[in-house]
């Protein structure tokens, strides 16, 4: 069985087959947030103090930092990027106690996020381009972590699966001869909208099947871009995630402060006998019974998850 | 391609692997509604009306008729649902223009159902019982319609999935004597709770790939046996539905005046391309944008359909 060990300081995270799906929070990402990145050029962190402590409490087991911001005082991200990551890393570890993803397109921020974080984290990513290749495999090597797989190349997002599939199979034999385990490779097949492509779906359903069976390999993806551009999207991606992780996905990288999604999960984690006698189920639904009286989900969640604690602070000192 | 044709007096509905989702409304049934009951022996069939007409405007597409209702003046439903069955199916078929499936567990309702239908009514059900096999095909075959193949037998119902795919293994072989098709099998591999059975989704889903792939046959279940007993049953009908559609499940009898459940469908019919353009897509969102203004869904649905109606009118008019 493919499991793929990420870790914290002192907490472990596995994406498998056989485990809960495993949802990677995003909202650490001033890309598209001018606020957000105008903040961290002032060298203010209260959104990402935030964005961490919300995500978490709504139910994030591992959290992207993505340090992507473009300084009007310094364009040249090779040198924001690296002491950025290395700064919103330390903040975040010192907030909670998840594992992290490490996630740039710079090569220096992706070590520098690497030399910062504790336990073993996931790095964000590397693609089937030729460069790309030869810079974050000897990473992943020297680092001993696992990897995000983008199943793009040199010629770009290919719309047809095989292609994609292909380049995928390119990347986790190109890992083995580093002697990186597929089991540390973690596919995203790339989600296409629906909207621009009618097969984008089919298509990524049929691809989680064939990298799980082929490859052995777990999955994730950027799962809201699939209803970019449709109205309602959030039913749309609630009904899009079931229908993955029936396929065989077993991680996004997504918002979970979106109390539909979450919803979604959670009831998926339950059908695929991943959520032992429905504990998490039940709990859940108690949130979900106080976001119908009006409460927001985060604070509903923390809510929650602080009750939680303190009833099995009770139960144990009982015990 | 398996094909299962059902038709009313002038419109066709096509259960298939490449067509919409079938949603089977299952309102109409006296079982487990008093009031319900007791209106029909008092001769008020006002509920019927209602339910027949929301059930469409929410976007059935079949309707079941189910006239299993014990008379406090004549307990012998052998003498009361023949007849019964006959007064709903005439009266449904004078208000909405949908095929009907024909429920029951006594054979003379089936007939009398079998003759009051137009067009090419499904029958509803047949099982592993020799006793049933004996009684009903030689209706499926007589009537050429198609059937509901519920998978328990003499034994009961089993809870080894392996054991279930035999029984309907068998009706379809035992069919086939009778010269009907697999393609006029839809089979019901049975629901259980996922609260009482912690394996019960992956069952479904499981069974559904093997129905379609080694017998070759359509499928269908009663979709909210799968929450039964659990907080938030609309939460976990919402993501069984799209796993079961991801899985090859063609059918649903269930209740479709409910909101939740009907966007998890109609999302998972444009995820698996069976909603060219989206249209169908954002006409519904336009529903859901009603209901969250507070109408409640029957009466959005009601609206939208009747004015998606004049647009049209207008549409054609012009061209």
């Amino acid at each position: 069985m493919t499991r793929t060990v990420i870790e914290s300081k002192t907490k472990t995270v596995v994406i498998g087959f056989d485990e809960p799906f495993c949802v990677i929070g995003e909202r650490i990402n001033p890309t598209g947030r001018k606020k957000l990145a105008a903040e961290l050029e002032a060298g203010d962190f209260s959104t990402v103090e935030k964005d961490a402590l919300e995500q978490v409490a709504c139910g994030a087991m591992v959290l992207d930092i993505n340090a992507g911001v473009v300084y009007n005082s310094n364009p040249n991200p090779n040198e924001t990027e690296p002491p950025l990551m290395r700064k919103m890393i330390e903040l975040v570890q010192g907030l909670v106690d998840v594992p992290l993803c490490i996630d740039s397109s710079v090569p220096g921020a992706l070590e520098a996020g690497l030399e910062a974080a504790q336990g073993r984290p996931l790095l964000n990513s590397v693609t089937g381009e030729e460069e790309r290749l030869e810079k974050i495999l000897p990473l992943v090597k020297k680092y001993n972590v696992p990897v995000v797989a983008i199943s793009n190349d040199d010629t770009g997002i290919s719309e047809d699966p095989d292609v994609r599939f292909e380049v995928a199979r390119k990347i986790v034999q190109r890992a083995a001869d580093y002697g990186i385990p597929a089991h540390d490779i973690v596919v995203d097949p790339l989600v296409m909208p629906v909207g621009a492509m009618a097969t984008a779906g089919r298509q990524v359903f049929a691809l989680v099947k064939r990298l799980r069976e082929e490859l052995g390999v777990n999955t994730t993806c950027g799962a809201s871009n699939i209803s970019f551009g449709l109205p309602n999207r959030h039913g749309i991606n609630a009904a899009f995630l079931p229908m993955a992780i029936a396929s065989g996905m077993t991680s996004a990288i997504m918002n979970p402060v979106r109390a539909v999604e979450m919803e979604a999960i959670r009831a998926a984690n339950l059908l695929m006998n991943h959520d032992p006698n429905g504990g998490e189920w039940i709990r859940f639904s108690r949130v979900l019974d106080a976001v119908k009286e009006g409460k927001d989900f985060a604070t509903a969640s923390r809510e929650a998850a602080s009750s939680g604690g303190r009833r099995e602070g009770r139960r144990r000192a009982r015990g």
